[in-house]
């Protein structure tokens, strides 16, 4: 059977104020109505039912997921006492799931990312799934990179998985995010894809991984797979949890692992949402080039990012002013040229230690 | 004797939303810990006392008046029941005055500019003072033009009023507002001045020119003036102020007396502190070129002015950007770039005009 994991984590620094450690990024409602969680859950809509559906969170996120996700069996949160980075969040997860189901297919997700051509993505998830069911493949999606991006994982593709067939793909080799000289290199070479962090593997295979290439993890995973179903699980969790190294499932165990393959997206308008710049991106804009969220006056304003909150709070008015980036919350007001929205973390760190 | 009227008018809807109908310019600390009005009477310190000082200033804003200027004689708070344009302003003082001093001289001052160097000036009123106090001349002073500015009215001097000394001059003409190519042609030929309108006349002697050039003001003035002191000069004030003409004393008067005479400031510091932008070359700024009143945080920001409230509402955060304008209140958040800062009425009109 399929089941989703969802990791609610990603703070969106480079979406402050809207994204803030009490609210991060999953949580906002950056592309519509919805938040990007649920906007990762619907996605999933008549693929993964959501009594299969697994959202792991940090604990002070966890009435967040409650609240927005009213309909998700809460035994189904599974809340990380400390972060100790996806490698364990993956091990708790498929440990979890293997307790009712040892055989079971697991569908990785961020919940930070956006995917605008849903019915493509899963049919992806559903040939992912056929290859990750059949044994011990690691499956991973690639997305054909549109700029050399240092702030990605690459995915350097060998030949077809299946001599002639060049919608699954061997992997050659995963590099963690790249200086930029590398990052050029690697598009024009044409053979890399992003490592978009989706991944689709059967609870068994992965455990199998772990227990290779990250021992300690393994031995920590054990002890939570003895404790599961007894009232000692949650201090189980959190002792075993405490204790382990903080590494990525990428840099843990794909890295090292020989039974990855790589599904090439095509364009299914995949993005992170990384920065401003990158929301502007993916939002409609005026005949001006602005897009607006909130109330604002504007003359002589074009190619601007203007949001604010509804309702209460003051009103944006702008003149005169081109490429900026202009956010209104409660905690601060943010203004910023769309060209160095890649930079803002550093404003974010700087304005947390001025006012924390 | 000497007396100040101070006119507490001027919107300054080229600060806002600093400026705001509720608490126009005069109101505001903008440069520094005391309001503009509170600096235009400490600008007469030890020149005119308060009790000879009369502040005239619309219904909404008497308590304003009151809760800035605590030691004024609430009798010296002279309200206009409407707005009627400085003829009318400038009359009723002059009324009020005279029945004291009939040949008092009065100092009428804008409560929204600012002037840097309080010393110098006094001494200019003093001279203005010397020349109104001895009969009907009509004094004012004028300002250096430092650029073709088209949003004041200028004076064309004529010869000195004693040949020989520059420091009082006659006054050929005045012209409201001109137009760019006008202003340039005043400020080539070098006899023009700013109308700051600072003027020095004895009551008797700007009522003379009242009755001469404004026969419907003086025949309400006559009504004001037989019902001072008594129980219904507020009615009559209030009659008598809703059926006059509004008309600045400027055109109203100074354009056409004969009587004018014009004294040089030379470099004190004048300011309308207009815009934004006049407001930031008044303050300090930073090794960057930035001026910030307010809790902000900035990375790779030059040139911009930066004012938020005190306390509570939400800090400002820059990166990469120049040459703007932010300002928060409880209102709006404003951001223009400083260059369009004489435009700014135009976005404060359409805000309102889309949010009453």
């Amino acid at each position: 059977m399929r089941y989703a994991v969802i990791m609610a984590g990603g703070s969106g620094e480079r979406l402050w104020p809207l994204s803030t450690p009490e609210r991060p990024k999953p949580f906002l409602k950056l592309l519509g109505e919805r938040t990007l969680l649920q906007q990762t859950v619907d996605r999933l809509d008549g693929f993964i039912p959501l009594e299969r559906t697994y959202v792991v969170v940090g604990a002070m996120h966890r009435e967040l997921v409650a609240r927005q996700l009213p309909d998700l069996p809460p035994e189904n949160v599974l809340v990380e006492p400390v972060g100790r980075g996806t490698a364990a969040c993956v091990g708790l997860a498929a440990a979890v799931i293997a307790r009712t189901d040892p055989r079971a297919v697991m569908v990785v997700l961020p919940a930070d990312h956006t995917i605008g051509d849903a019915p493509s993505f899963r049919d992806l998830l559903a040939r992912a799934d056929e290859i990750a069911a059949s044994g011990t493949r690691l499956v991973t999606l690639g997305v054909t990179p549109d700029r050399p991006a240092t702030g990605f994982g690459y995915i350097q593709a060998g030949p077809p998985f299946t001599p002639g067939d060049p919608s699954v793909l061997t992997v050659a080799r995963f590099t963690e995010k790249p200086n930029e000289e590398a990052a050029r290199a690697f598009i024009a070479g044409g053979d890399h894809f992003w490592n978009a962090g989706i991944f689709v593997w059967r609870v068994d295979a992965i455990r199998r991984e772990i227990a290779r290439h990250l021992p300690a993890l393994d031995r920590g995973l054990s002890e939570i797979d003895a404790a599961l179903g007894t009232k000692g699980a949650a201090s189980t969790i959190a002792r075993v949890y405490s204790g382990l190294e903080k590494v990525s499932i990428d840099v843990g165990v794909m890295e090292k692992a020989e039974a990855c393959l790589v599904l090439p997206t095509g364009a299914i308008g995949w993005s992170d949402v990384g920065d401003f710049a990158a929301l502007a991106s993916l939002l409609p804009t005026d005949s001006a080039g602005n897009t607006v969220r909130g109330p604002h006056t504007g003359i002589d304003t074009a190619d601007c990012l203007v949001l604010s909150g509804e309702g209460e709070g003051p009103r944006i008015a702008t003149l005169g002013v081109t490429g900026l980036v202009i956010v209104q919350t409660p905690e601060a007001v943010l203004v910023i040229d769309k060209s160095r929205a890649q930079d803002l973390r550093d404003l974010a760190a700087r304005q947390e230690a001025a006012h924390p």
